[in-house]
């Protein structure tokens, strides 16, 4: 069936052996005897170099980064170890300056990210972009076995929801094209709510999700890939088991994969290290126990910890860095400053000193990721329409704002939860990426 | 590994007889017998109706379109052939006002469009939501089979590029975000083109495309997924074959698949015309002849044809639907109305009464599927630069707003090409949705 012209990947040359063959091929390296170039040429489909031996007459300057297409005889190595192309034509496509087009092997990230267009030239680049489709693959896969049912949810929306995130604008050349103000989704999840909910099916969105966020870290895009499920009737515990599971299984498809394995090792990734991830358990903490064991350890805090105040970058990286040195599920945060629309619970707390009181904690839950930071963040959803709404008169939002929200628990709504992974974080924890920027080809970000 | 709670689908009720088990489900339809509701449940995991018997003492008012979560005892019919479940603990999730929730089976499609939530209830509908995804499953399955690497095309842009379909522009409440306007992405394939080039790699992008455009009809949507492959040294004659051999191999995949069958019988689609598609020659003309044939059958047309304009949808219809009565490729359009980067190739013409003259043309190529009109657009591209400039400039578009496109010339790139598939389209003609705003649960469309 195959209809694409074939690439060097395609041919088994061993077999092919005193016939000819017709492909193509970038030119990675020059050497030259007598009255031939003997030209290192390679194509992005994880082929591995091959030699083809072209006469000086028919190419009189080859130069590096330049594609040649051709005919040519296969034919073995003096060796006898390889394959090489003896070629009988060519054709030539170079740039007009090649002094214009220079990136190296083992270019230091920060110097490729300058040259958007031309690192994509590198074979490191190329193994991140392989490894992110086999990511997405293989979540894809993990999905499908647990039963999850992919779904849309919209990119336009008519909501600025969640009020955290700033929100991207839309706007049409055409006056009131959608009769209302429109945004860039931040999150599908109140909208997959409605499809879990309608369905009563567990679901998963794929899809991009947009922050107009004027952060300029290495973990900050403003465009990246969000992976939402969101399950019935699911416990928190049942949650984190779910997160978990899926990261492992998805990083445990990739340690499985001979090709996968490749691109790490052409990244020099340790994969000892994402085995460990598969291998060992997650810790589980709540958010209470982890601000006593961040104001009882004898470490210094920019920020002090108080309860009832979120958790910062730096305490995270404690957490999980350095007191469990593994991801760590930090869960039921203060009701405070999480969502409103996160399912409320009750803890009682027994204190020595004070006695017995009542934490107001929802059933909310973050991964953090050595290394990362928050990977993932997740909640059981407030089903009960009089405490959604007590919560969202607590926290200011206008119930007209949430009118499909509200209407979907007015109309039968069940237990249930989900969580948002950030996919390119995913990709960044197993490429060894050490930006967000270097795992999609044009990354996009506040540029102020 | 199964971290989700089981919906009926993961129980295999017979091998449970006498055993308790714990699901959930929703009532479709409600029975009685003496003191014990009969009730019809199911969850939208393609699984069928399973009959749960509960006690009215523990039970007083079920309604349709509720939830329940429930333990049972699994139990044989009174006539042996199915497992019922007898109700022992039950849950209850119910609308407020049950008649405020109110869709039925069959009900019409136009009908159910006005409930855009509710209609997520229905079992058509379902059927519609899995063979989106089993469709975008087969074509990812395809397109790996081909070797095309998944790339991601940003869907912010700084270029309101093409010129045709309007853009919807993106704002943030942060002056300068980008330094630069920003719009939302008509088609990754500029940068797709910038990516191919440089891995020298066929690739292809799967991700949303966005068009501003006033149209209401049933085949426009202001947000779509957009399935874009691009190869290095493909002939227009390849790029034919490509699209044809996709379209088959990904609706084969499909009619071989036992649950889509079973999804498309839901929805009284027709297998033997999705069968016939697979199984025929799509018709291949040129432009040029597709002008004769206009002009020389005996059909009526609102709009006359002549060479040099484009073609109208009741051109296309009457070339697709009744002269072929086929998928129909009409390639090799004209320049003057194609777009700027698209292969310039003088075709000779001989004319017995004018003699020979030159026909400005373009390796362009539209496919047409019979009731739903354009399907894929694509082409070659035009790969070299003194000619894409020529052509840019007898366009009218300034150079400078393309520096990055051109500069991919001046840096070497060489032949290449590919097309443009509307996905909704593609699972609107699968499942013989009668609009693109059924095919996907909550659908963006101009609005004025």
């Amino acid at each position: 069936m195959l209809t694409v012209p074939k690439t060097l990947k395609h041919f088994d040359l061993p077999s092919l052996v005193d016939q000819e063959i017709v492909s193509y091929g970038r030119i990675y390296r020059i050497g030259k005897r007598s009255k031939f170039w003997f030209l290192k040429i390679r194509t992005a489909d994880c082929s591995n170099d091959t030699t083809l031996i072209v006469n000086k007459n028919i190419l009189p300057k080859p130069t590096t980064y330049s594609t040649v297409a051709f005919k040519g005889l296969v034919q073995r190595s003096p060796d006898g170890k390889v394959c090489e192309i003896m070629a009988s034509e060519i054709i030539f496509y170079g740039p007009f300056e090649p002094q214009d087009v220079q990136v190296e092997f083992g270019m230091a990230p920060h110097l490729l990210r300058q040259k958007e267009s031309q690192r994509l030239l590198t074979r490191q680049y190329q193994a991140i972009m392989w490894l992110y489709q086999k990511t997405e693959d293989a979540l894809h896969s993990v999905s499908r076995d647990l039963g999850l049912l992919r779904i849309r949810a919209p990119f336009i929306t008519f909501s600025d929801c969640e009020g955290g995130g700033e929100v991207f604008e839309v706007h049409s050349k055409i006056k009131g094209f959608f009769k209302k103000p429109a945004f860039l989704t931040v999150s599908g999840q109140v909208d997959e709510e409605t499809v879990t909910s309608r369905f009563l099916c567990p679901t998963y969105i794929f899809g991009p999700s947009f922050r107009s966020d004027p952060s300029q870290t290495q973990f900050h895009a403003c465009e990246f890939y969000h992976y939402e499920p969101e399950i019935p009737f699911i416990t928190l515990d049942g949650l984190m088991d779910l997160e978990e599971n899926t990261l492992k299984k998805t990083i445990g498809k990739l340690l499985a994969d001979e090709e996968s394995r490749e691109f790490l090792g052409h990244l020099e990734r340790d994969l000892d290290s994402l085995q460990q991830f598969v291998d060992r358990s997650f810790a589980r903490v709540t958010y209470t126990e982890a601000v006593k064991i961040l104001q009882t350890c004898n470490k210094q805090f920019e920020r002090a910890v108080e309860w009832g105040t979120d958790l910062c970058k730096e305490h995270e990286r404690y957490l999980c860095d350095e007191f469990f040195g593994s991801p760590t599920f930090v869960y039921q945060y203060p009701s405070s400053f999480k969502s409103f629309y996160m399912l409320q619970c009750d803890v009682i707390e027994t204190d020595t000193q004070t006695g017995q009181h009542k934490l107001q904690v929802c059933e909310s839950v973050d991964l953090l990721v050595p290394g990362i930071g928050e990977l993932c963040g997740g909640s059981l959803r407030e089903h009960r329409y009089d405490v959604l709404v007590e919560m969202m008169k607590k926290k200011g939002l206008k119930l007209e704002d949430y009118e499909d929200y509200l209407r979907l628990r007015r109309e039968g709504t069940f237990p249930h939860g989900g969580y948002g992974l950030g996919f390119d974080r995913l990709v960044m924890f197993i490429t060894g990426a050490q930006s967000i920027r270097d795992i999609c080809p044009f990354p996009r970000y506040y540029n102020g």
